[in-house]
C-alpha cells in the first residue's frame, strides 16, 4: 500500500527535501463520508444560515446565534473533533479542517461555530485530564454548552503572555480567586465556559482555568461594534473575584502560554481553511455576476479585465487549498505515527500539530491574505453595487479583514514562521546548514545551464521550485550569519524571508496536488489546474524575487550583495508564460461552469 | 521671470519629453492665501464634521449634511471655483485642488462637498450659457441650492452613454419631458438642482439638463445602505413626466455625453487631491497610535515591521501628491495660455482639463490606490482597534474602498488611459511613433553601459527614468503594431501598459518635485524627501518591469519576445537599494514628529 511507503515529513522539513505527490493528500480524495458531511454542513448554511444574515448581523435576537449553534450542535457539527467516548464523532484532523472551510462561507456565523469547536473547545480535550474532559466535553460536542476564549486584554494582545490577569489561591485552599480583565472575546455574550488565561501569584507565565460563567463574578460590557462578523458576539470579559475550583485549572500551572500557543496553531490552520470556504463562495458569487451583469452590450465576463480578476481569484483559491491539506494530512499522519509509537491520544494530537506549527502559520498569513484579495476583486467585479450593502460582497469585505488580524496579526506569524524555522535548525531538529552551505558553494561554481534531464509534467517548475528554496536558503543562511542573535531586530528582512518561504510552501503543494491529479485523471482532463498550476508559479516567483532582494539590498554590501544577487537572479530565472491566455483559459472554465468549481 | 520660460507642456507629452524640476509645481510653494484658505477648511473639519461623524454616519438627522453646507458655503468654501461675477472666488484650478484634498479627509462630508461643487456645480459653470450661470451659479456658489449629478443608471454604470432615461418636446415645445431612473445619485436626498442627463427622442447620444426639484416629477427611494460614506446621501432618483424648460437644456442636444466625460476628467484629478488629503490623516492617526501603543514592553513604533508600514505610506502620499500638483499646475497653464489667445474662460477651463485628461486618470487610480493602501495598512498597524468601530480606522478604511469604483472604475480607467494616448498618437497630437521607433532601433545596437555623464543629485534615477520611458514605448509601440485597432480587446495589455503609465508619471513626478525641493533649501534640509524619492523610484520599477514582463509575455513569442525581455531588463536595471535602512529613516522622521509632516 502506498501510504506504508511514506516516509513521515517534518514540519519545516519542505524547504530542504522535495516531496513525492503521491505521498500528500490532495481534496479531489475526500471519501464518500467526508464529502456528505461537507454536505450536511452546506445544506445547513443554506438552510439555517444565509437565510439570516442580516439578522445575524443585526444582533438583534440575542438567542439566534446560541440557537443556531444549538441546531448545528443536533447535527453533530460541534464534535467532529470529540472523541466518540465523550460524545463526539472522532474524525481525523483534515476532517475538522472540511468542516471549518465548508462552514466558513457563513460569515459571522463561522467565526461562531469555530470559536466554540476549536479555540472554546480544544484546550479542554487536549490539556484537560479526565476529570475534566468528562464533565465539559460531551456538553461542549453537543453544544449544550457554549465556549469562548479568554487570552487578549487591552494591553496585551501580540505580547499574549503579558497579561494582568490575576489568579490568587483562596485561603482554604479551595479556589482560585481571578481578577482581571479580557478583551474581544468571541462568543462572549452568550458562552457557559471560558477558557482563562491569568497569572497564579506573580509568575512569570499564564496558567489556564477552565471557567464556568455560573461560578459568579463575570460580567461583561456591551457588544463591541466592529467592522465585520458583526453578527459574532464580541465583548470585554470582567473576572471579579471570580471564584474557581482548584480543579479548574487546566494542564499544570505556568503552562498557559504553551496551551495558548498551542491551541493558536490549530486555530491558524484551521482559519486558512475558513477563508478558502469564503474564498469559493465569493468566486462563484462574482462569476455569477459577472455572466449576469451587462455593459457595453455583453456580458462583462467577456471581458478580458474580468477575466483576469477570476483566473486570480480561482488560481489563488485552488493553491491555498493545496497547501492546507496537504499539511492537514501531515498532521493526521504525524498523529497516526505517535499514537502507534504509544503517546496518548491528546497528547499526540498536540504533537502532530506542533510539529507544523510553521506550516500553520503560514497557512494563516497565505489563506487570509487571499481572502482578501479575492473580497476585494469581488467587489470591484460587482462595480457600484460591490459597494452597496444590499449585495453580498460588502459583507464579505468587511468580514474577511479580521482574518489578518486574530489569531496573531500576520505581521507576528510572519516572524513567527522564520523564528520557529531557525530555533529547529539551532536545536539541529531541521538541518538547515548543511543545504545552506552547498547552495553558498554553488553560487561559487560556475552555474549549470544544460537542459534539465526530467522532461515530465512540470520539470520545469520542480526546477525552479528547488531553485526558490535555494534563494531562501541562500538568503537565509548569510542573514544569520550576519546578525547571529541579533536577527529578531531586523523585522524587515524576517518579513522578506517568511514571503519567500510562504510562496514556497504554496508553490510546491499547488504543484503537488495537480501533479497527483494527472496521475489519477489524465493530464486531458486536468488541464484548467495545470493553467492554473503555471500561473501561481509565475506569481510565486515574482514575489520569492521581490523579496530576495530587498532583504539582500538590506543586509549585505559590495561583493557579497553582488554575487547573492547573481544568484537570486539564478534561482529566480524562469520562461516567460502567456499570463493573458492562461488566465482567461482558467477564467472561461470558470464562467462556463457558472460557479468555483474545483 | 521663470514663468515666462516655460514651454507648455502638453497632456500625455511626459511620456517622450523630459521635464525640468524648476517647472513643475511643487505642494512646498503655496502662497500665504492658499494655505490660509487650507486652514480654513482644516478648522472646519476640525469645529464642524470630526465632532460629528458618527452622528453625520447615522442619517438620523437628514438636516445635518445641508446645515454643514450652508456653513461652509458661509465661509466661502463652496464657490472656490466660481468666479466672481457669480458670487465666488474664481481661484485657480490648483487652488481648488488644494481645497479638495484638506477636505478629502472629511469623510461623508468630503464626498458631499465634491459633489456639490464638483459635479454638480461644474456642468453649469463650464456648458451654461450667460443665463444659466447667472440664475444657478450665484445660489450654487453660496449653498443657498445644492447640487447633485444624475448619471448612472441601474443598467448603466461604466456604459454611461447607454442610458435609457427620455426627454420629448411637448407639443407646445416650451418643455422637455424627461423619464426614468437614475442610480447611485450622490446628494440625491437634499439636492435642489440636478444635472440629468437623458437621450432626446431616440438621439444616438446624451444631452444633459439643468432639473430642479421644484419642477415637480422628482420622486426618489430611501437612501441607500452602503459599505461606507454612510452619511453621504446617495438615493435612486426617478423622473416621471418631468417638465424641464427647454432653456435647461445645457450646451447643446447630443452634446452631454462629452460633458459627462469633460465634467469626470475634472471629478478624477480631485478625486485623488481627496484620496491624498484622506491619506495624510490616517498616517498622521497610525503614527500617533503606532507611538502610543505599547507592546512587548516598547511603543510599537519601535518595530521594524510597523516603520516599513509608516515609510510606505508616507512616501506613497507624497509621491501621489507630487503627481497631482504637477498635473493642476499644468492645467492652470494651459487656460492662462488659451486665454492669453483668445478662448472665453469656461471654454479654456474645459479644454486646459481636456488636455491633460490621461493625467486625470492616471491621477484618479494612483490616488484611490494609495489611499486603499494606506487605509489597509492603518487598520494593520491599529490591530484589533483597527476593527473596532469604537476606533478611527474602521471608517477609513470603508470609505475609502468607493474611489476605486467611482468617477470611472479604476478598470474603465487604465484602459482610457491608453485608449486616449494612442488616439493622440493616431491623430498625430502626440509623437509616439518617431520615439518609438528610436527605441526599437536602441534595441539592435549594443547597449551603452558607460557610466552616466550627469552625476548630480538623482542622475540614476534621471537614467532610470529614461529607461522607464523606453521600455513603455517599446511595449505599446509593439503591441500597436501586432494588434491595430483590435488592441482595445487585450484588456489585460492595456492594463499592462497603464500599470507602466502611471508609475512612469508618478515617479517622475515625485523626482521633480525633490528636486526643485533640494533647489528651493539644499540637500541637507530635504532627506527625508530624497530618501522617499529614491523608495518611490524602486517600487516604481518593479511595479513597471512586472507588468512589462507580463505584457510582452502575452504577445510577443520566439525571437522578439526574447529581445524584447532583454531590452525590458535593461530598461528597468537599477542598482539595488538598501530598503530596510531607507525606509527606518523615512519612518523614523514620522514618528518623531508623531505625524505625517509634508
Amino acid at each position: 500500500m502506498e501510504t506504508k511507503e511514506k516516509t513521515m515529513p517534518k514540519g519545516g522539513e519542505f524547504l530542504i527535501k522535495e516531496t513525492a505527490a503521491a505521498n500528500i493528500f490532495i481534496p479531489e480524495e475526500w471519501t464518500e463520508e467526508q464529502k456528505m458531511i461537507a454536505q450536511t454542513c452546506r445544506d445547513f448554511l443554506e438552510a439555517e444560515v444565509f437565510p439570516r444574515l442580516d439578522e445575524i448581523d443585526s444582533m438583534k435576537n440575542p438567542e439566534l446565534m446560541p440557537s443556531l449553534l444549538d441546531k448545528a450542535g443536533e447535527l453533530g457539527l460541534l464534535g467532529t473533533s470529540v472523541p466518540e467516548q465523550y460524545g463526539g464523532f472522532g474524525m481525523n484532523f483534515n476532517t475538522s479542517m472540511l468542516v471549518a472551510e465548508v462552514l466558513g462561507a457563513g460569515h459571522s456565523f463561522a467565526v461562531a461555530i469555530s470559536a466554540h469547536t476549536g479555540i472554546g473547545t480544544l484546550p479542554i480535550l487536549y490539556y484537560g485530564n479526565e476529570a475534566q474532559k468528562a464533565k465539559y466535553l460531551p456538553k461542549l460536542a453537543t453544544g449544550e454548552w457554549k465556549a469562548a476564549y479568554c487570552l487578549t486584554e487591552p494591553d496585551s494582545g501580540s505580547d499574549a503572555n503579558s497579561g494582568k490577569t490575576k489568579a490568587v489561591l483562596s485561603a482554604d485552599g479551595k479556589h482560585y480567586v481571578i481578577n482581571g480583565q479580557k478583551m474581544w472575546i468571541t462568543n462572549g455574550g452568550f458562552a457557559d465556559i471560558y477558557i482563562v488565561f491569568a497569572k497564579i501569584d506573580n509568575d512569570k507565565n499564564l496558567s489556564a482555568f477552565i471557567v464556568e460563567k455560573s461560578f459568579g463574578g463575570v460580567t461583561m460590557n456591551e457588544e463591541e461594534k466592529k467592522m465585520g462578523i458583526k453578527g459574532s458576539s464580541t465583548r470585554q470579559i470582567f473576572l471579579n473575584d471570580c471564584k474557581v475550583p482548584v480543579e479548574n485549572l487546566l494542564s499544570e500551572r505556568e503552562n498557559g502560554f504553551k496551551i495558548a500557543v498551542n491551541i493558536l496553531n490549530i486555530g491558524r490552520i484551521k482559519l486558512a481553511a475558513a477563508a478558502i470556504g469564503a474564498c469559493k463562495k465569493v468566486t462563484s458569487t462574482a462569476v455569477n455576476y459577472s455572466n449576469e451583469r451587462k455593459q457595453f452590450g455583453t456580458s462583462i465576463s467577456n471581458f478580458g479585465a474580468i477575466k483576469l480578476k477570476i483566473a486570480e481569484m480561482a488560481t489563488r483559491t485552488y493553491a491555498s487549498e493545496s497547501a492546507a491539506y496537504r499539511a492537514g494530512q501531515n498532521i493526521d499522519d504525524a498523529y497516526d505515527a505517535l499514537i502507534a509509537g504509544g503517546m496518548d491520544e491528546a497528547q499526540a494530537k498536540l504533537k502532530a500539530v506542533e510539529q507544523f506549527a510553521i506550516e500553520c502559520a503560514i497557512l494563516k498569513v497565505h489563506g487570509s491574505e487571499v481572502l482578501d484579495y479575492v473580497v476585494d476583486e469581488g467587489v470591484q467585479i460587482y462595480g457600484g453595487m460591490g459597494f452597496s450593502a444590499e449585495g453580498p460582497m460588502d459583507r464579505a469585505y468587511r468580514d474577511a479583514r479580521i482574518n489578518r488580524i486574530f489569531e496573531g496579526t500576520n505581521e507576528i506569524n510572519r516572524l513567527l514562521t522564520i523564528d520557529m524555522i531557525l530555533k529547529r535548525a539551532m536545536k539541529g531538529e531541521l538541518d538547515l546548514i548543511g543545504p545552506a552551505m552547498a547552495v553558498a558553494k554553488e553560487l561559487m561554481e560556475i552555474p549549470d545551464f544544460g537542459a534539465s534531464e526530467d522532461e515530465g509534467l512540470f520539470a520545469a517548475e520542480k526546477k525552479v521550485l528547488k531553485n526558490l528554496k535555494k534563494a531562501g536558503l541562500m538568503i537565509s543562511g548569510a542573514a544569520v550569519q550576519k546578525f547571529m542573535q541579533k536577527l529578531s531586530d531586523e523585522q524587515e528582512i524576517l518579513t522578506n524571508l517568511a514571503d519567500m518561504l510562504i510562496e514556497g510552501y504554496v508553490a510546491e503543494s499547488v504543484m503537488l496536488r495537480t501533479e497527483k491529479l494527472v496521475a489519477l485523471k489524465g493530464e486531458e482532463a486536468c488541464k484548467v489546474q495545470i493553467d492554473m498550476t503555471r500561473l501561481y508559479f509565475n506569481h510565486a516567483v515574482q514575489v520569492v524575487a521581490k523579496a530576495g532582494r530587498e532583504a539582500i539590498a538590506s543586509f549585505a554590501e559590495g561583493d557579497e550583495q553582488r554575487m547573492m544577487l547573481m544568484g537570486l537572479k539564478r534561482f529566480t530565472k524562469v520562461d516567460p508564460l502567456n499570463v493573458k491566455e492562461v488566465r482567461r483559459s482558467i477564467a472561461e472554465h470558470l464562467i462556463a461552469k457558472n460557479e468555483y468549481p474545483f
